[in-house]
C-alpha cells in the first residue's frame, strides 16, 4: 500500500522563507507566524497521513454503491469524515460568524494539499461543500446565509455544484433543467444533471445542491441561466431538517478513478429551489465557485504527483535492480537500487522540480486571492484571474504527466493495482476534465484572460519577471536562473505578440496555439517560482542557516528545472509561430 | 461502445505508394501485389472490427477469474479464438512446413495492427504464442520444431514467456527459479514467475512456457541463465496430450487495464522442462523472442492511438458544443460540432499525424526484419537493431499520450467506462512497461545499439536522411518536409556528437540523456515517414490519381507534423546538453 507522508517542511518553506506571510501587510496575514504555521500543518498532516492515507486504496477498490436511492461510501470514510469535521479542518479559513477560523485562504490552501495528496476522492466532499458555502457567501441573502453557512462550514451538509446535463458539458446555454417560479418566491426545479461529484451519499444529515437551470421566459443561452440552492431534504422555518425534496440520485458513474467519491445522476423532479444571486446571473454566481475549485483542482493535479512522487523515490531506493556503471554503489547486495541510474534519477527530478515549484504557484496564487478578497486589491485580483486557467491546465496536464512517470519506476509493479501507484494516474486523470476541461482553461487565458482590462494583467506579469531578473542578475548563485527565465519570458512574449498581431486578422490563430501558451506560460510562472525559491535559499545559507542541505537541495533542484524543463518553452514558441494553417487544413471529413 | 473501422486504405498507402513492397527484390515481396494485400488486410479487417472489436469492453469488465486454478476467460473470447484460428491468421507469417503461410512478416505486421488495435488483451493470447514459436524456430532441435510449431503455428496450443520473478524484473541476473539436469535429459524446474501474460486459460488445448532458469553449478548472473521449454501438458512420443506437468497459476494479477488477457503468477514445482538452445545462453534464445515482441508492442501503442483517435473523430463531430468564433457552421443545431474548435483540431491532429507515420515507422521496420531474414542483409538487420527500442520506447510513449488526448476530447464522458476512451488509455499503458521498460528501451539505444559495429549503423541513417534531404530540395510541394527535416536531423547528430565527447569522459552525460533522445530519434524517424509520404503523395497527385482528396490530406497532415510536432527535438538537445550534473546532482537521500 502507497503511504504518505505530508510535505509540512516544504510548505513551511514556501510560506515563510519565499512568500514571507506573516511580514505581509495583507489582513489576517500577520497572525501566520511560523510556530502557529508549524502547529496546523503539523495536526493537518498527522491526520492526512494516518487516517485519510490509508482510506485511499479502500476507496479506490470499494467504490461507492447505490442501493433503493441511498449511496454507501467506502469503509471507514464516514468515521474519518467525522474526525475531519471534529477537528475544525472544514471551516479553516471560512468566517468566523459562520463557525469557521477565519483564517486566509493561503492557510487552506497549504492544508488543502495535504488533505488532496492523502486522499483526493475523500476530499472531493468537503472541498465541493466549501465551494458551494462561498457561493453563498458570496451571493445569497442574509437570510439563506445564516440558513446554510454554519452547518456548511462544519460540513454537517455538504455541497455540490450541479452544471452538466447529459447534451451539455461546456456550452451551458444549452441547458434544459427548469425553474419555474412559484407563489411563495420560492422555484420548482426539473430536469437531470450527471457528473455531479458528491451527489448523494449519508456522511451529512443534508446535503445543499446548488442548482443551475433556466427559468422560462428569460434570456435564450447561456444569458438565460439562474443559479438555485436546492437542498436534498427541506429545511423547517425553525432550521429544523424537514421533509425529503424532489431530487434522487438515479445511478452513480463507473469510473477511470475517484471511486471513493459518488459522481452521480441527479434527477430534479419538482423540487423546491431558491433562487442564488440573481435572475439568469447564475453564470456569474457559480465562477464565485468555479474560480476557487479551479484552483482547488489545479492543487489536485500538484498533490497527486507529490503523492506518487513520495512513494516512487521510496521504491527507487529499495529496489535493487542493475549496477551503477560508473561503479558498485551497493557491494553487499545483488544489485544496486534503482535510484543509481540516471534515467531514474530524470524522471524523479522532473517529479520533483515540477512538485515542489508547483507549490508556490499555487500558494503563491493563493496570496494573491488574499490580498484580492482581504485587501481590495485590484491589481491582484486581475493577476490570479490572469493564472487561474494556467494553475488549473497546467498544473492538472503536468501532474498528470507526474503520475505517469512516477508509476512507470515501480515497472509492472506499477501497472498492478497492488502498489497504489495505478490508483494515482487514474484519480489524477479528472483532474485534466472536471472544472472546465484544459482546452477550455487554454481558451479562456488566450481569448479572454490576455486581453483583459487592454493586457495591463499580462504586462504586470512580464514586468514582475523581468524586475525579478533585473534586480538578480549579479547575485552570485543565481546565473543558471536568471539567463533561462528571461530566455523563456521573451519565448512567452513573442507568443503573446505573435497572438495580437495575427490574431486581428484570423482568431483561429490564436487558438490554434492555445495549449501551448498556457504550457509556455505555465513554465514560466515556475521559472519565476524556481528563481524566488533560489533567492531565498541562497539568502538562508548566506545568513547562516544550520539546515544548509535543504538549501542546497532546493538551489540544486531549480538549476535542474530551468536547464532541462524550461526549455520547453522554445518548442511552444515554435509551435505557435506556425499559426493556424497546419490546425485549420483539413475538412472535418478529413478526419 | 467504441468502434474500430480497420484501416485498409492507409495499409495499403503504405505498403505500396510508399514502400513500393511488390517491387522490392527481397525474396516473397514479388508476391505481395496490391490487390492481393487488399484482399487479405479486408478480410482481417472484417474480423476485427466484427468479431474482435466488440469483445474489446467485454474483455475489460469481465476480465479474467481463477477459481480451483482454472482461468475462465471473457465471455466470446474462446469462439473468437477459434474463428481467428479457423481463419488461419495465426501462421499467416509462419513457414509452411509447419502449417503456416509463408507470407513475409511485413503483411504480419500489417494485419496484426488491426488485430491489437480491434483488441489488444486479446491478441495477446496469439501475440505471445507467435513470439514463443519463433524462439523455437530459430532454436530448436529439429525434433522440438516438429513437437512444437505445427500446434503452436495453428494456435492449438499457446505459448508464454516467463521472464520476471518477484525480485527481479529487468535485472535478470538475479532470477532465483532453478533447472536441475535429469538423467533423461530433461531437466526439473522449480521457482516462481510473475506477471505472464496469458499464462493459464482454456482457450487451448495445451500452453508452451518458456521459461528462463538457472542450471545450478552454471555461471553467476546473467550469464547462467538458459531458456527451457515447459509445456503445461506433457506431451506423449507419439505427439498426444499426456498427464498435466507441474505448473501451476497460482494467481492472476488485478492490473490498471488489459483485463481481457489473464496475467499470472506461475509455480513451477518439479515442472518438466526442455533446454531451448544452449545451456547458459537462455538470453541469446530469449531475445529472439524479445525483439520482435518489442516491435509488436510498440505496434500495440499505435495500434491504441489509431482505436482511440477514431472514436475522438467521430465524437469531434457529433458532439454539439459551442460556437465556431469564425462564424456559425451548423446554425440549423443548437451548436457546433467539437471539431470547429481550434484546440480540439490541434488534439485530432498530434493524433493523426502520429498514428500515420507511426504506422509507416513500423511496417518500415518490419520490412527491415524482411530484409534481413530473408535476403540475409546486414545492413538492415544493423538498422532495424538500432530502431527495435525506437518503436517500441517512442511508439508506447506517444501512443499512450496520443489515447490520453482522445480521451481528452470526450471531457467527463471520457472519464467513464461507458464510451470506452478510458479503457484505451489503461490498456496502451502496459506497452511503456512490458517486454523492458522504456527506460531500458533509452539505455539500450544509447549504451549499446549506437556505438554497435562503430556506430555503422547510425551513421547509415543519417546518411539515409541526408540523401532523401539532398533528392528532394528542389522538389516543388517538398519545402515543408526537407528543411525541417534536416533541422531536426542535425539536432539528432549534435546529441549523438555530445554523447561521444562526453560519454567519454562521464557515461552518465549520455545515459542522463537517453531518454529525450530516444523521443528526439523518434521524432526524426516519423519526420522521415512523412517525408517519404509526402513525396509518394505528390507523385500520386503528379500521375493524375482520382483519389486527390486522400493525397491532398496526407501532405496536409505531414505539414502538420513537420510544422508542429518536429520541433520537439530542439527541446530534446536543449536538455540532453545540460549534461549529466543536473540530472545527478543530489544524493540518494536529498530526494
Amino acid at each position: 500500500m502507497p503511504s504518505y507522508t505530508a510535505p509540512t517542511k516544504e510548505l513551511q518553506f514556501v510560506l515563510h522563507d519565499v512568500l514571507k506571510v506573516s511580514k505581509s501587510a495583507v489582513p489576517g496575514y500577520s497572525d501566520l507566524e511560523r510556530d502557529f504555521t508549524a502547529a496546523v500543518l503539523e495536526e493537518a498532516g498527522k491526520l492526512t497521513s494516518e487516517v485519510l492515507a490509508p482510506l485511499n486504496v479502500v476507496g479506490d477498490q470499494e467504490g461507492c454503491t447505490l442501493e433503493n436511492g441511498v449511496v454507501r461510501v467506502p469503509t471507514g470514510f464516514k468515521e474519518a469524515f467525522d474526525q475531519v469535521r471534529e477537528g475544525g479542518w472544514t471551516g479553516l479559513d471560512m468566517p468566523e460568524e459562520f463557525g469557521g477560523q477565519g483564517m486566509p485562504s493561503i492557510l487552506g490552501t497549504a492544508v488543502g494539499e495535504m488533505f488532496s495528496g492523502a486522499n483526493q476522492a475523500f476530499t472531493m466532499y468537503q472541498g465541493l461543500t466549501h465551494g458551494a458555502a462561498s457561493s453563498i457567501l458570496a451571493h445569497g441573502t442574509e437570510q439563506q446565509k445564516a440558513t446554510y453557512l454554519p452547518n456548511m462550514v462544519s460540513c454537517e451538509w455538504t455541497g455540490t455544484m450541479n452544471l452538466t446535463e447529459p447534451h451539455c458539458g461546456t456550452d451551458l446555454g444549452l441547458m434544459r433543467t427548469k425553474a419555474e417560479p412559484q407563489d411563495d418566491g420560492s422555484y420548482n426545479i426539473t430536469g437531470q444533471k450527471i457528473f455531479i461529484s458528491a451527489g448523494e451519499h449519508e456522511m451529512s444529515s443534508n446535503i445543499i445542491h446548488l442548482v443551475l437551470a433556466k427559468i422560462p421566459g428569460g434570456p435564450d443561452g447561456i444569458k438565460g441561466v439562474s443559479l438555485f440552492i436546492v437542498p436534498k431534504f427541506n429545511i423547517n422555518d425553525d432550521g429544523t431538517i424537514g421533509a425529503r425534496n424532489g431530487v434522487s440520485c438515479g445511478a452513480i458513474e463507473k469510473k477511470m478513478g475517484i471511486h471513493g467519491n459518488s459522481t452521480c445522476v441527479l434527477n430534479y423532479d419538482d423540487a423546491k429551489g431558491f433562487l442564488l444571486g440573481d435572475a439568469h446571473k447564475g453564470m456569474r454566481a457559480m465562477f464565485t465557485m468555479m474560480n476557487e475549485a479551479r484552483i482547488g483542482v489545479g492543487m489536485q493535479g500538484l498533490s497527486a504527483a507529490e503523492a506518487a512522487y513520495q512513494n516512487a523515490v521510496l521504491y527507487a531506493n529499495d529496489r535493487l535492480q542493475g549496477r551503477d556503471v560508473t561503479g558498485v554503489k551497493n557491494p553487499e547486495g545483488p544489485a544496486d537500487p534503482l535510484i543509481v541510474h540516471p534515467d531514474i534519477r530524470r524522471s524523479l527530478m522532473d517529479q520533483k522540480s515540477f512538485v515542489e515549484a508547483g507549490r508556490a504557484f499555487i500558494l503563491w496564487g493563493s496570496s494573491l486571492l488574499d490580498q484580492s478578497h482581504r485587501a481590495d486589491d485590484k491589481d491582484a485580483d486581475g493577476l490570479i484571474s490572469l493564472m487561474t486557467p494556467v494553475i488549473k491546465g497546467f498544473l492538472t496536464d503536468e501532474g498528470y504527466d507526474m503520475t505517469v512517470k512516477a508509476q512507470q519506476i515501480y515497472g509492472g509493479h506499477g501497472y498492478i493495482e497492488e502498489h497504489g501507484m495505478s490508483q494515482f494516474t487514474r484519480d489524477a486523470r479528472i483532474a485534466m476534465i472536471y472544472e472546465g476541461a484544459n482546452g477550455v482553461q487554454a481558451l479562456d487565458l488566450v481569448g479572454r484572460k490576455l486581453a483583459a482590462d487592454g493586457g495591463k494583467h499580462v504586462m504586470a506579469f512580464f514586468a514582475m519577471v523581468k524586475d525579478f531578473c533585473s534586480e538578480n542578475k549579479d547575485v552570485e548563485g543565481m546565473e543558471a536562473f536568471v539567463e533561462p527565465l528571461k530566455a523563456a519570458s521573451k519565448d512567452l512574449q513573442t507568443a503573446g505578440m505573435f497572438f495580437m498581431q495575427s490574431g486581428m486578422k484570423d482568431p483561429n490563430a490564436a487558438l490554434s496555439g492555445s495549449n501551448d501558451f498556457m504550457h509556455m506560460m505555465g513554465h514560466v510562472c515556475l521559472g519565476l517560482m524556481w528563481s524566488r525559491m533560489a533567492k531565498a535559499s541562497l539568502e538562508a545559507l548566506a545568513s547562516g542557516t544550520s539546515d544548509a542541505a535543504f538549501y542546497e537541495t532546493k538551489l540544486a533542484t531549480g538549476r535542474y528545472y530551468m536547464a532541462r524543463r524550461l526549455p520547453a518553452t522554445s518548442m511552444h514558441l515554435a509551435r505557435i509561430q506556425s499559426g493556424a494553417e497546419p490546425v485549420m487544413a483539413l475538412a472535418a471529413d478529413q478526419f
